[in-house]
């Protein structure tokens, strides 16, 4: 590409937003100089702020939107109502191809929404999923659907596999990521229908080879698979989950750490290494997950993050466009041998 | 009590059985001197260990049973063919009146069926629950179901949250045990039908003064409430994704103070605390789940534990059978209110 890459940025979505996004362009500049922002939001409230760090003014042109939606609005009523959002028309300067990508702290519902409305799925597929990378042993796993689609049918799950494992392959540079189905048991008999058929289908599919089949909740930051798929409602339970016990383990060790001074003294010498795994855990360096499915990049921020989040969820965006991920997404599904027919039912327990 | 409280033990469940259980037994006695047990299994595996453990046979009366039920088969099967089988004895002889309480590390779909088979549901509960606590930030958290129903109805959640707060009440001693709902976002609008409806009728309940609302899976380890209920397939997969983050944290320490000499030395003066940290998250602590809502005491060990993790499931065991923990979660249905109707399904997104 020789244009500039662009990134259509909502200014107003987050809990800590205005201020965390201006910062957080600040901070992505100095990792990606060549990227340029075009920012939606207040003009009282971020006007001031861009006046104050020209570092992220000076990559960014600004357009003042008069709404902004709120975190408890319905993704219905946002959508009705919300035409003149940061939100919407930051998605806007994607369909309209002004940006490449759009990135929103935002409402997730509403983002999600929105989007799908604005950018449309793409033809092949159903239903667009939430997808982000998770720490593991055996570094990053994908997981989806995170909580676009509480309910799930076998055919979503299959195609969220597909997508997995294109995101696997071309964001982390995986060459043949292997895939599993989340599952209360790794046995082909456990679990409800939804999960078996899919299973069932992927067997007979061209990801066959790298089908592993089922794998539960401790498999994830074990790493037994690159790509874990799995329904929005348990995706999000589990995602979350492992964010709280990361923080709850963060705890502990800071409370070990200060609990005599022979402790502290360890510290001060283990340092270093505390240093880094508290890097490698922190859950900021995660932030960013992408709508896949969609004619547009369109990547979430946690709602609750800071500038440093805010500015690697930028780089997940700017990835992304950079890859042209959803070409390849598209064009893995065109070729996707499903084999013809679907199997018959999975025999209930 | 003036009798002794008498444990039936399923000696041939579990991937180290049954050596991991007779061990588990020695070392229970230690901590548990008035509690005898009936052991079931195969007498030629079973009868050399304790003869070779003395402390376990001391306490012991023990059966020989010919079958024992393997870890992949059937529910349904094991049921119908596994009637002479050290599982089922075992379960059997709580029907019969010989044993307060059951414990088992094998089959866990084979365990429910047979327990609900053998010892029949409480009159006033439509659908037994596994309930097993998890550590959290403000102490032990009860948390259920944990995999007996894959499907669950706006009742069931209802029923679970009733004797989950029994369970944080009798067993943990929490005087007023907090409950929460599972779900993808705390706002009342989130979530599936299901779960939107057992709020609405937790809030209308005797525990609407307890309910918490919604609670998400970070919430789990922040100990946000002291009872998280879930379905069976989300619950299952959130206590064992709980069990894999804290196996990959301690995988974590672990290289962290092998990184270095400075590390190491780090790692020797903090090591009361480090290992004092260990113990915490140390999973077989928290091993033992009670299959709660039937007649009768029936715990689940972990399959894959050792024997200090089952010398903690007993604990579990004798602590239900000690507290009359299925009396009470009788009583408590029969005096719980549920303010006559059930309200309006909520509506969809």
């Amino acid at each position: 590409m020789s244009e500039r890459l662009t990134i259509a940025v909502d200014a107003m979505g987050g809990d800590h937003a205005p201020d965390m996004v201006i910062r957080g362009l600040a901070l992505a500049r100095e990792r990606y100089p060549h990227v340029r922002y075009i920012l939606f939001g207040d003009e009282a409230r971020v006007g001031p702020l861009l006046e104050r760090m020209p570092q992220a003014a000076e990559v960014s042109e600004f357009r003042h939107t008069p709404d902004a939606i709120s975190n408890d609005a319905k993704p219905s009523i946002a959508l009705r109502s919300g035409r003149q959002s940061s939100m919407r028309l930051a998605i806007n300067a994607v369909a309209d191809g002004e940006a490449g990508g759009v990135i929103s702290a935002g409402n997730t519902g509403a983002y999600m929404a929105t989007a799908k409305f604005a950018l449309k799925t793409l033809s092949t597929i159903d239903r667009p999923a939430i997808v982000a990378t998770t720490p593991s042993r055996r570094g990053d796993v994908v997981m989806l659907d995170l909580g676009a689609n509480i309910e799930c049918d076998a055919e979503n799950l299959v195609q969220f596999a597909v997508m997995g494992e294109v995101f696997a392959r071309i964001v982390l540079g995986i060459q043949k990521p292997t895939v599993g189905i989340l599952n209360v048991g790794a046995e082909d008999l456990k679990g409800v229908d939804t999960v078996r058929l899919a299973a069932s289908m992927l067997r007979q599919s061209a990801l066959a080879a790298t089908f592993h089949g089922f794998v539960e909740g401790n498999d994830i930051t074990a790493g037994r698979v690159d790509v874990v798929v799995t329904d929005g409602f348990t995706g999000n339970v589990a995602i979350k989950t492992i964010e709280g016990a990361g923080q709850f383990m963060s705890g502990l060790l800071r409370d070990m750490f200060g609990s005599s001074w022979r402790s502290r003294l360890g510290y001060l010498l283990a340092r270093p290494a505390v240093e880094y795994l508290r890097q490698s855990l922190d859950p900021r360096r995660y932030n960013g997950a992408m709508l896949v499915g969609l004619n547009g990049v369109a990547v979430k921020s946690h709602g609750g993050t800071d500038e440093i989040g805010f500015a690697h969820a930028l780089g997940v965006a700017i990835d992304m466009v950079g890859n042209d991920i959803n070409k390849k997404i598209r064009e893995e599904f065109e070729n996707f041998d499903f084999k013809g027919e679907k199997p018959p039912p999975a025999v209930a327990l």
